[in-house]
């Protein structure tokens, strides 16, 4: 059943409840920490054979859906917003997006051009799991993006990006345009090479009150989720922190909703409602507990979806690096051996 | 009507809605930041006089309450767990709690000894402020806390904390309980110096799913808040992101809820329910935009809450540095006039 992923997506009938974790390919594996110590983030991301090689590496461990290894801040670049991994620091935008120049100088690229090597690995990674594993693209959600390119880097508080929200509110439309336009040919692009999903990481959204988040966030979020939505393959909308913004975030768009570990995923489903799918809701951390108890957590989630078709088992958030492979392995057993 | 602050606590009716704001002693104040300049943020809270001088400073906004300058951490030193605020680092404990060695060298020290400066700031507040402005003692709750103990500083993801709470569930329950007593006695003895409310900060317990919540913290904060509320004095419960916590930390204990922005107030109290006193919820980064904004959601805060006593007007966290005097004072004068 190499198709249950996509079924649980549609809310059709499954053999067992499919799982994938958020940066399933990454630090805690051996064979990335390995490639990593030859190669940068970005130099895997921009030579499709190494992207399709971390793609693969954790399948292995039996997850039911690959994803495209990359970055949601790749576009920045094409859009004309340099930036670099920086050593234990993240991202770091060079001249981050303040003023209404930055703004105008930010351009609507083509994925096709200036992020053709993403492209180009989903193609290769496609070519490769074709009916085995079903691929997953993704992108950035506009606020979510917005809010790098305004702070600089990774924030704890959005106090730039709220500001600009709030002061300049046509400046912050236009950058919140210009980015939605470009996730949305991204994800459009995507499913042309390939994807047989896709999701939108609204990572920092959870960050904004529910009456901020529909004003300034929703409709855009809604330009790119209507076009998704056409594209014939199911369409994950994530976030974190947002429960209370469930309903909100539904209502712009996709196939599935994904939930975090702060809300109870049967009463988040019940908020949402039953004719969408859901994806969650471990606390990644809790892959640093004993296994036992990451495996009782686990089943816990089954419990909490169980009874009707639609779920799909995942963190709340990306796997940390200092997650214990064999614990992984133990969850995802754990979720197709059922309750 | 001086009293307006303790009367909305106890949800007696009020002339108009007091506000008062978390940190509104602080660097956003001119005075504030001359006296920063000759004197760290530690010597200003060991030494009575200048913790009263800073804790006054605000009061000339119109504020309805006063809050003890002081730092949640400060129980740390006495506890045996040294620390300093590093320039622009934030706190930094010197020996990180980490292993049951740690836990165990850990006191339960006497308030009136090693946190005896706190008190005697306290009594010179009560004594400068009797019959003006109610005075707001405060302590952080043992979840808070025990992050910074064993992270060593601020986190964003909380690792070393769940994974101790998860893995080490003796040592964990061990170390709450030494945090949780020394808070205890910690808000005893400053009511005792004269505290005509005191508020519980729980700021990052937001990062705990419902089910850690109630099995690895609400015991403690119980510990704690009950014996508060013997004391005569209204008790504030205040968390962050704790939209799908407010249910259980009203169980906790507390007269009055502290509720963020990320829930719209009318939502949050009719969850917490009408029998418990609110306080909040403006996002603090409200403050950084155009103050007729700032205004205009000041209004929309007080009609969430309109048309039933209880509602102390306030942030749903810290005021930000950056934020304008003027903008304090607007919004003080809008909740002052109401909708």
């Amino acid at each position: 059943m190499h198709d249950r992923f996509l079924r649980a997506c549609r809310r059709e009938p499954v053999d067992v409840t499919p799982v994938w974790f958020m940066r399933q390919a990454g630090r805690y594996m051996a064979e990335y920490r390995a490639l990593r110590a030859k190669r940068t983030m970005l130099e895997i991301c921009k030579t499709p054979e190494l992207a399709l090689e971390v793609t693969l590496q954790p399948l292995r461990l039996g997850m039911d859906a690959a994803i495209l290894f990359a970055d949601i801040l790749l576009p920045l670049e094409p859009m004309g917003a340099s930036f670099e991994f920086a050593k234990g620091e993240g991202p770091v935008i060079h001249e981050p997006i303040r003023t209404r120049a930055d703004v105008d100088r930010l351009r609507v690229c083509d994925p096709e051009e200036g992020l053709g090597y993403v492209l180009d690995a989903l193609r290769l990674i496609r070519r490769e799991l074709d009916g085995k594993t079903p691929v997953i693209g993704f992108a950035g959600a506009p606020f979510t993006i917005a809010s790098y390119m305004i702070e600089g880097g990774k924030s704890s508080s959005y106090q730039l990006t709220k500001k600009m929200m709030w002061s300049e509110p046509e400046l912050w439309g236009d950058l919140m345009r210009k980015v939605s336009e470009v996730v949305r040919l991204f994800l459009r692009a995507q499913v042309k090479a390939g994807a047989q999903a896709v999701q939108l990481f609204d990572s920092w959204v959870g960050s904004l009150s529910v009456e901020d988040y529909c004003a300034h966030v929703q409709p855009h979020v809604r330009h790119i989720l209507a076009d998704a939505m056409t594209l014939g393959v199911p369409v994950i909308h994530f976030g974190t922190g947002t429960s209370t913004l469930l309903e909100a975030q539904r209502d712009a768009g996709g196939t599935v909703i994904g939930v975090d570990w702060r809300i109870p995923l049967d009463l988040a489903w019940s908020r949402i409602g039953f004719d969408k799918a859901v994806q969650g809701n471990l606390d990644p951390l809790l892959l640093l507990a004993p296994p036992e108890l990451a495996v009782e957590r686990t089943r816990a989630v089954l419990r909490a979806a169980a009874g009707r078709p639609g779920h799909i088992f995942n963190l709340g958030h990306g796997i940390v690096p200092e997650t214990p492979v064999d614990t992984v392995r133990a969850v995802i057993d754990a979720v197709h051996e059922g309750i």
